[in-house]
Order: structure tokens, then C-alpha cells, then sequence
């Protein structure tokens, strides 16, 4: 006889009780073994998100999915280990320049990445686009390529918390996406699991993020936070501006290109702006803070480990990128001052166009994506270009075009404009 | 491609906003039809316990589940339909007495019933303890039997209200089954669809019942009878107690015989109060005010209804009924005054010897079962038989008898005792 029942469990969520530890264990582990049911643990998803969880039992809830699954460990490298993960926006690129920067710095960036779904793009599916490049590496090729280059963006392997992967699929067709605890468990729970030593979280705030208020943003990166450090990870959040998106692409191959803009010395501001905050939280929280991570982009050595890093997955660096067979301009439509540029809006007319996928099985689209010519604070002149939309299936503009169509305000030349500041507030 | 989509209806009513007719008829046909899944159901029932749903959500649920199904029509009858129904209760063989003696009074009585599941005993387990019967009826023999007995108590068919079936037998599996809208409109589409023209709930309240508190008991009724009536069929709701255990006996065989005895003008004087109350509600609903059931118990023409109902149903209703193989006598520990005797306590017990199922696949035992010697009020005497536990299975009887221990309570000769009325409101 087991020690406990699903309907137990669920009963004692649904009527506002904290769940025990013994509780916990045994229905992730249940679960993961598939003897409790799909339709008993999106019950369970359902009465955690609309009752919570203490931290205790997020805490135990994160424990019991790492047990379900594989750890890693990177004790054995000659450097110490730094991890980013972000909660997901628009134009969010910045794993890419990121990762080789601060390997460059000395520093080992092991980022087990996942796939895109819905508007918010993947980084596998944006460094696929590089001729050769693949994901998928064995852990002694990760073990290898972290000691001799410092960095590897791959695909996080099944065998890490798989909990959390049938949990995550179960969350994503039941309504259940939106639980803090078990957004903060499914997140610390992969990241502890990797083996990385300290971990910056960048938390997105605003219309293109999953977290749309401030206080649903610092309540989320403080449960992380305190989840990682009680793990013995060195843990630190910035909560950053996600009702803007990111630099001036948002897709699969432009956001590489621009991507190496920044690496190369170049790119837009706030790409470079947030690339050089994160690296330097990852730096420090690995104990490295003799190193300025703006010399590493300034000399070439992020370019060249980019590079290198690339290569190590058959990629080509050097090669072009795919262009998309159909492109649409749209001109603005007066002159004035850009002064909203609404991050959903871009992710949506984005993933319309064919750079992300509706369901977990779809091809995306290399080529396809959202290029705008102005950020919030631009002026703009009637009739000149504002956006390029992206995509190999004309078919796809019209939908897309209505996703863009109340997604920016452009106001008289001389307004009042002060545009909100990228870095918001940091935790821990 | 479809007008709605499961995560959009589970985030609405997540979010506490009222699902749209169309939603709601999109739902539960898509639910019937497989196309939204078990897990996206229980997602939905879990946010519809947390959240509530308003009476114009509930009509319209009820009426899509109808819509599932099949409708029957008694219409054609010589006579006028009123049926009952009790949300469960210990020792509730009120049906037994009550369909017979309403047909009696001249209202034909289509008493569809289920099994029982849990610590409440069900109609047609209870009937199964008479040889030979038999609850499956055919559609044109329920008519039959109906026309010229007056008097039907069968299993309800597969064709009414499937989604109702296929939901309740998730609910049951995923902690949902107090949400009082659920409830409700599960009750209530398998009466509406039957086609009775009155119905008369018997809404349970005490700890024997779902319904544990007089406010969630009277919420339960009203929205019942308001259910009931919006579809055309006069209903009216009695609330009764169910703190105490209905009659003396818990069990199949057991109750059919205090069924018989009340037939027979004797039996219990809470079984023949309850029975009595019931049928005139029946009767006045149906439309019928110049008889009076009292007078139906006392000339033996409600035993004649009872007999040709068992007959034409292949029963024999002057066999001996099964006896359990064992039987166990538990002695009052002191004299004085029974004055609490704890519906659920009795109920648990007699499932725990077999009278009742813990899966609906378990078979149950025709003789097993509690018989309580005294009833609150009773004086009793130390040494002499409380209870009589019986079962075909000895090593059931431990189980049983920590279900009793703290289930009653002795008080000195001579303390004040005031029992609770039975029926305690009417909501109609």
C-alpha cells in the first residue's frame, strides 16, 4: 500500500493546506512514474496556482523534481561555473554574445537551453540557423568543449529533472502555466540539476513577459533566489523591462547577425546594455571581479570564442545566414516621436510569420521574423520604413500586420518622452 | 477550426470570470466527444470549485450536459410523474418504502437510480439483495412497468447525460467532487433528462453527507430547485439531517427487510416520518392533494405496489434474503443515554464490512452490515447488544469497530436530550 493518494493530496491543496514533505515526494515521484494520472496532477497545477505554495514547499517540490532525474557536476573543470536563465521576451538574444563574453572573461558558461513556444523565441532555434550548427551534444562533448572554450549552448538532455518535463508539457494544454511556485520550481529545478556553481536570473517584467506586474516579477525572482542559495547555488536576479523588446529583431537568423553586432564592438544599446550588466553579475557571483567584461567585447576575445564555440558545434560562423524569400515594409504612417513599441505585439507578429511555433512538433522558420526601424525615444518621418516583416509564406503578412496594427504610438515631434530603464531592480 | 479552445476556457474561469453560453456548450460537447482532455477537464472542475459559477453558468452547464444525452418522455402516461432524489446519505432506504407507496397514491414514480460509492449505500445495490431482481430495464419495459404498476426503480441508462457519467467519474478521481455547481448540475441533467414532471431532493446535511454545513446544504438546495424549475419541472427541496443514521439498520439485505417492516405499516419512526414527508411533497407536486400516503401504509396497498414491483422486475419479494456468514455483537460500556450516534462513523463502518465498494468495479455483499440497537433518545444498558456488525468476511470486523469507537456517545440517566429534527427546511 503506498503511502499516499492522489486525491489526498490534491484535497489538501484545494482546501488551503500546506502540503508535507512526505506529501510532496510521493506525488512527484508518482507522478514522474506515471501512477498518478495527467488528469489528477493538473488538478493538483490548478489548486496550487489558484491557493500558492509556501517557500518550504517550493522549496521541497524543486528537491523532488531534481530527484527525479540525473545531476550534473562541473567540480572537475579548471574555472568555475556561471549560468543565465531568463523568463522569456522579445528580441531576448542575449544568451548568444553573453555566453562567449563571459567565457572570455575566464569564467565557464554551461547554458542548457531550451526551444521557443509561443511568442517568445528559443535560443536553439535562433543558433540553428547557422549552417551546420547542432544542439544536441553528449556530456562528455559538453565536459569537453566547457574546459577548452569555456562555453556551450546546447540542448538540456532528458535525463535532467524529467519531472519537470512531463510537468511543463501537462501545464502548457491545462491553464497552468501561470503558478509562480510552479514556474520558479520548473526553472531552479533544471538550473541545480546542471551542476552550474552561481546563477544570474534575468526576470522579465511587462507586456511581453509572462509576468506582467513588478510585484508578480520580484515575488517570482525572490522565490528563485532563495531556492538557488538554499541549494548552495550563488544566486542573483535583475528584473528587466519586457514591455519594449529587445535590440531591433525579433526572429530566428536576424537575431543572430545582430547578435554578433555585439560581439563585433557594435549592435543596439540596450542588447549591448544588458549582455554587459548580466555578465557582470555572473562574473561576480562566480567570484571573478578583476575582469570588465566591456574589454573582452571591445579587444575581439568574446568574438573569437563565439566563434569557437560555434565551430565546436559544426557550425559555420563564417557562413551567410538564411534570408527570408518574402519581406513587407511598413512605413510610418505620420512623422513624430516613437513613443510605445509594445514587446507582445512584435513577439506575435513575429511567431506569425513563422519564427516560432504553435506546438512543440513545428518547424519554425529560419529566415522569418520582425525587423523594426525605430525604438521608443526615435523620431520618424511619414512614409519612411518603420517595420520589415520576415517570412519564406506571404500568406502569413495579413495576421501578422494585425498583431503590429495597435502595437505602437507615435506622438507629435517635440513630446515629452523619458523611456523606461532596462534594468528595473536586482535581487539577492 | 473550432470556436474555442480548452486553455482559453480554463484560463477564464481561472482568472474568476464567467464562462459564455458558447463556452460552456463548446466544453462539454467537446469534452463527450474526446476532443478536450481528461486533464484539461480536471484543470476546468478544480477552477470551478475554487471560483464558483453563477446560477446562469450553472442552467447553461446543465443544459449542455443534457443536450450530450438522450431525453426520455413520460408524457404519454395515463398519469402524472414525480420522482425523488437523495444527495446520499447512512442507512437512506428511503426510496424502497417511497416509490411504491407514491404509485400507490396514484403518480407513477420512474426512479432512476446508481450504485453506491464510498461510505453511502446505493438504491440498487440495496435491491440486488433480492433474489432474482434485476436493475437493467429496457426503455419500452420501464414504460410498461410504469403504466400499469406505477412504479420503476432501475439503473439509469447509458444514453442519458453521458457527459455527466464520464465527469463524474473524473471528479471522483481528482479531488472535485464538493463543488456545489458541479453538484448540481450533475444531479439535475440526469433528472431533467429522465423526464419526470416533479421532483423532490432530499438534500442531506450533517456529517453522513457531502454536505457538512446548513449553508452549503441550503446553496446546494436552491440552486437545485431553481435548476428545476427553469427546465419545466416542479421541484421542490427538503433539507433533512443526516448527523444521525437513517432508521436502525446500514446495509444491503438489512435495509431492504426495515423497508418491508415500514411497508408492512411498522418500521422505524424516522424512516416512516421521512418516507411519509417525501411522498406528500411528491404528490403535491405532481399535482395530486386528496390522498394521503399515511392511509396507503396503513391498507396494505403499498405493500401490493412494492410487490408487483419486485415481481415484474424477476425479484421474488417473499424469499429470505442473504444473512451474512458472521456476525459480531458490540455491548454498550455503560448505562445511561445514547445520545450522539455519528452517521459517518456507522456509514464507514458497514462499508469497511462490504456492504459498500471502494472502486465501482468492487462487488458488494448482500448481507453485510450495521445494526444499532438504540437510537439518540434510547436508554441503554451496560452489557447489552449497541450494535451488530455482520459480514461473510471475519477479518473485517477490526476495521469496522475503530470506525464505531468514537461514533457515539453515553450520557448519565436523566441528562437533557433534545434530538435535532429531521427535516430541518423546504426550499420551493
Amino acid at each position: 500500500m503506498s503511502k499516499h493518494d492522489a486525491v489526498e493530496v490534491i484535497q489538501a491543496k484545494r482546501d488551503g493546506h500546506g502540503l508535507s514533505d512526505s506529501q510532496i515526494d510521493w506525488v512527484v515521484d508518482a507522478y514522474t512514474r506515471g501512477d498518478v494520472a495527467d488528469e489528477q496532477m493538473s488538478a493538483l497545477a490548478m489548486a496550487i496556482l489558484l491557493r500558492g505554495m509556501d517557500r518550504g514547499e517550493i522549496s521541497r517540490w524543486t528537491q523532488a523534481m531534481i530527484a527525479s532525474g540525473e545531476r550534473m557536476d562541473f567540480s572537475g573543470l579548471s574555472r568555475p561555473t556561471a549560468d543565465k536563465h531568463s523568463t522569456g521576451g522579445v528580441g531576448d538574444k542575449i544568451t548568444l554574445p553573453l555566453a562567449p563574453l563571459v567565457a572570455a572573461c575566464g569564467v565557464a558558461v554551461p547554458q542548457l537551453s531550451g526551444r521557443g513556444l509561443g511568442h517568445t523565441g528559443g535560443t536553439l532555434d535562433k543558433l540553428e540557423a547557422i549552417p551546420g550548427w547542432q544542439a544536441d551534444l553528449s556530456n562528455s562533448a559538453l565536459l569537453e568543449q566547457l574546459e577548452e572554450i569555456g562555453a556551450v549552448i546546447c540542448a538540456a538532455g532528458a535525463e535532467l529533472a524529467p519531472a519537470d518535463k512531463k510537468l511543463y508539457a501537462l501545464r502548457d494544454v491545462t491553464g497552468t502555466v501561470e503558478a509562480i511556485p510552479l514556474i520558479a520550481s520548473s526553472i531552479m529545478s533544471k538550473k541545480i540539476a546542471e551542476g552550474t556553481g552561481a546563477l544570474v536570473l534575468d526576470v522579465k517584467v511587462g507586456t511581453g513577459a509572462f509576468m506582467k506586474s513588478i510585484e508578480d516579477a520580484r515575488e517570482l525572482a525572490e522565490t528563485m533566489v532563495a531556492l538557488g542559495n538554499d541549494a548552495g547555488v550563488t544566486t542573483v536576479a535583475l528584473l528587466t523591462d519586457m514591455s519594449t523588446p529587445l535590440g531591433r529583431t525579433a526572429g530566428n537568423a536576424i537575431e543572430v547577425a545582430e547578435s554578433v553586432d555585439v560581439l563585433a564592438g557594435g549592435g543596439p544599446a540596450d542588447v549591448v546594455e544588458l549582455t554587459v550588466a548580466l555578465a557582470r553579475e555572473m562574473l561576480a557571483a562566480a567570484g571573478v571581479t578583476d575582469v570588465d567584461p566591456a574589454d573582452k567585447l571591445a579587444d575581439g576575445s568574446a568574438m573569437d570564442t563565439w566563434k569557437a564555440m560555434i565551430r565546436a558545434q559544426g557550425g559555420d560562423p563564417d557562413a551567410e545566414l538564411p534570408r527570408a524569400k518574402e519581406e513587407h515594409v511598413v512605413e510610418a504612417p505620420t512623422s513624430g516621436v516613437l513613443t510605445r513599441l509594445d514587446a507582445m505585439a512584435v513577439g506575435m507578429a513575429a511567431w506569425r510569420l513563422g519564427a516560432g511555433r504553435a506546438r512543440k512538433e513545428d518547424p519554425v522558420q529560419a529566415g522569418a521574423g520582425v525587423v523594426w526601424h525605430a525604438r521608443p525615444g526615435d523620431e520618424v518621418t511619414a512614409g519612411e520604413p518603420l517595420f520589415t516583416l520576415l517570412t519564406d509564406e506571404p500568406e502569413r503578412f495579413e495576421r501578422a500586420l494585425a498583431s503590429l496594427e495597435d502595437g505602437y504610438d507615435i506622438s507629435d515631434a517635440g513630446s515629452d518622452f523619458t523611456p523606461d530603464p532596462l534594468v528595473i531592480d536586482r535581487i539577492g
